[in-house]
């Protein structure tokens, strides 16, 4: 079995993505929704940031209760930094939606992406959402992914189907953004929906347990959105009975592969990009400490800069490292890159370098940094820091 | 009284510059000397950085005793990275100054900074030392300040003279690198010397307090450097007794006025900055908060792209504030750029947007984010992220 890079059907859902005029590029789609047959077991996890969306803090709380009808996403406004009115235009836009698909407006979890600061115009919103519930269909969620989309050059899916012993359930997502990396579009969002029947506490916690090891293992530029949002939905219209024991092991291990699908397509997409660098730190004595390396190296603009000038800058990635607050020998350290070891015992192998450049040329190579204390990992997904970041981030004005 | 961006005579002190040859472009100065009359108080402190270069482990633990005779600092090879080899050579090259000084090596603080991972010669070394001993003069700091030079583009130095009761005292100083700006060469070194008489204990304290608010108050790229150093010498050849009481205070701020010079012309001759941005948080519960506030919008690449871009980008410094993990209310949050209010109550002012933005094509101009909850504040000293830091930073290579 294989994570493909594309939408499914999922039983139990349907999908719709249309223009409801709120991107100032008409005709572009900028309204989303996913609808369950019924209300289904949903779970989510939101921005730590201290500035929250207006629709981050209605669906948080919504989702709290463990069950979902609909997620509605709209583009070109993130509805964040809006205060009262904000928050108010949040629950009227899930009450439109509500009152359409026909259910409480709290089993509605509303999200935007877009610019900050600024209000939608609900009357545009609201003819919006008539058109998407018209137009709602199982095969849709290439529609929804697309009108979710901000800055995304494509729209980024996932998909697998199981054949698990209980019968076969598919799971399929799909995601926008990259970090923060959108000029102040905000910003990532992710959706996972699965025909599988999964408790709500069980989806809880595989969430949370998948989030280290995809969305938050991954880097564009160490800004943290003020509208992060993930989400997962299971309709169960594939089984008879909930997933428990290895078959629910089974389903977590796809769910992070999809999520990790996702994330790899959101990196791969971000602006600018030349380099996807993958940056595994070894031998940490915890991984809470080999991530705090990884996410140091993966985050320093002078170790990006040297990835899009394939550099096998041997000090910027030490001295990243060596800033990540973790205490290490550096007389032990050992350091790969692109497979050709270029440090070992605390010292440069000059005659590596050169071979390691070749290795740098191409998009995608890891790096991989051995502290020799312990034997935990832990790896990120990064980019390269290039001019057309700069310039995409520069010359956008609010 | 100023303080004066230029040289200045510092009784009880000479300094040198020379050419030793430790850099690949020949004739450049690249060793340079300060040595006392004769053993006087000092204090230092150091990178927090995991990978120290071995010449800061040997400064760290001499300096520890309270009194220096020499510092012996050279550009274009940072001896970092070079384990036991490194730290032999740190020590043989002190050594070889107090030999030529006349004094224990003990009293011989090395720094260096350049390239890291590799050595340097030290049959150079020793030759650029017999040299630089015999070019000691007491109106040498500039050379001195030449000399500690890798792709500063100018020498950075700052004195004062102070007419205290208890006779005129000079301070004066200089400074290279700015953070870890420089591809590879790590970096920030910055000497004080006076002709106050100051305690090693008063001293110590001073170099701690003074550090906030000016070395640690500015950033380029957050990344911070394996050979980092600061240190105050005080050779009291103006005094018959140490500074006490008020006079001690006022020698404090003036050191620190020193200091904030030295610091604001590092990022001033950052790699590509083309602004010169201070970063305010004011009204916060204490000082940490509001400087953990500063320090996460001074270093974020999409605040930074924005600066270099002229665009008063609200959303993206609120982002940047709430990512910082310090708790505030963004419905009271006040932003001020270039002198113009373009957010109030949480809320954007989209009126002020233009002007602000016309403020923003000054090289040097202000942002005050008032959290409106306590009376605290910081401020930082940031710079833009432009086209020639990337520039600079990719095409170097190792």
């Amino acid at each position: 079995m294989e994570v493909m890079a594309g939408p499914a059907i999922v039983r139990g859902f349907r999908f719709a993505g249309v223009s409801a005029g709120l991107k100032s590029n008409l005709g572009v789609k900028d309204l989303g929704l996913i609808v369950a047959d019924a209300p289904v077991p949903a779970a989510g996890v939101f921005t730590t940031n201290r500035v929250k969306a207006a629709p981050v803090v209605v669906a948080q709380e919504r989702i709290r209760r463990g069950r979902l009808r609909a997620i509605a996403a709209n583009s070109g406004c993130a509805n964040c930094f809006t205060g009262r009115p904000g928050l108010k235009l949040a629950r009227d836009s899930s009450a439109a939606v509500a009152r359409e698909v026909g259910c409480a407006p709290e089993l509605v979890a509303p999200c935007s992406t877009g610019v900050i600061g600024h209000l939608y115009d609900f009357e545009q919103y609201r003819r919006g959402v008539l058109e998407a519930v018209d137009n709602l269909s199982p095969d849709g969620l290439e529609n929804f992914a697309t009108a979710i989309m901000t800055t995304d050059t494509r729209p980024k899916m996932a998909s697998v189907t199981l054949p698990l012993r209980s019968g076969a359930i598919t799971i399929a997502g799909c995601a926008k953004g990259a970090g923060m990396i959108q000029p102040n579009m905000a910003t990532m969002l992710a959706y996972i929906v699965t025909d599988a029947m999964v408790a709500p506490a069980a989806l809880r916690g595989i969430v949370k347990r998948v989030l280290p090891l995809s969305f938050n293992a991954i880097t564009i530029d160490g800004d943290m959105s003020t509208n992060d949002t993930v989400m997962i939905m299971a309709s169960g219209a594939a089984q008879s009975r909930a997933l428990a024991g290895r078959e629910l092991n089974t389903f977590e291990d796809w769910v992070r592969e999809i999520a990790r699908s996702l994330a790899w397509q959101l990196v791969n997409d971000g602006e600018g990009v030349t380099k996807l660098v993958s940056i595994e730190v070894r031998g940490a004595h915890n991984s809470a400490e080999a991530l705090r390396v990884a996410r140091q190296i993966a985050n320093s603009p002078l170790v990006k800069t040297a990835f899009f000038g394939c550099d096998p800058n041997v000090g910027r990635i030490i001295a990243a490292a060596g800033a990540a607050g973790v205490a290490f020998d550096p007389d032990r350290l050992e350091l790969v890159v692109g497979g050709v070891r270029i440090a070992a015992h605390g010292a440069l192998i000059v005659e590596a370098l050169a071979q390691a450049q070749k290795k740098m040329r191409e998009r995608e190579f890891r790096v991989i940094l051995d502290l020799k204390q312990g034997r935990s990992r832990a790896v990120m997904l990064t980019c390269d820091l290039s001019f057309d970041y700069v310039k995409i981030n520069a010359e956008y004005t609010t």
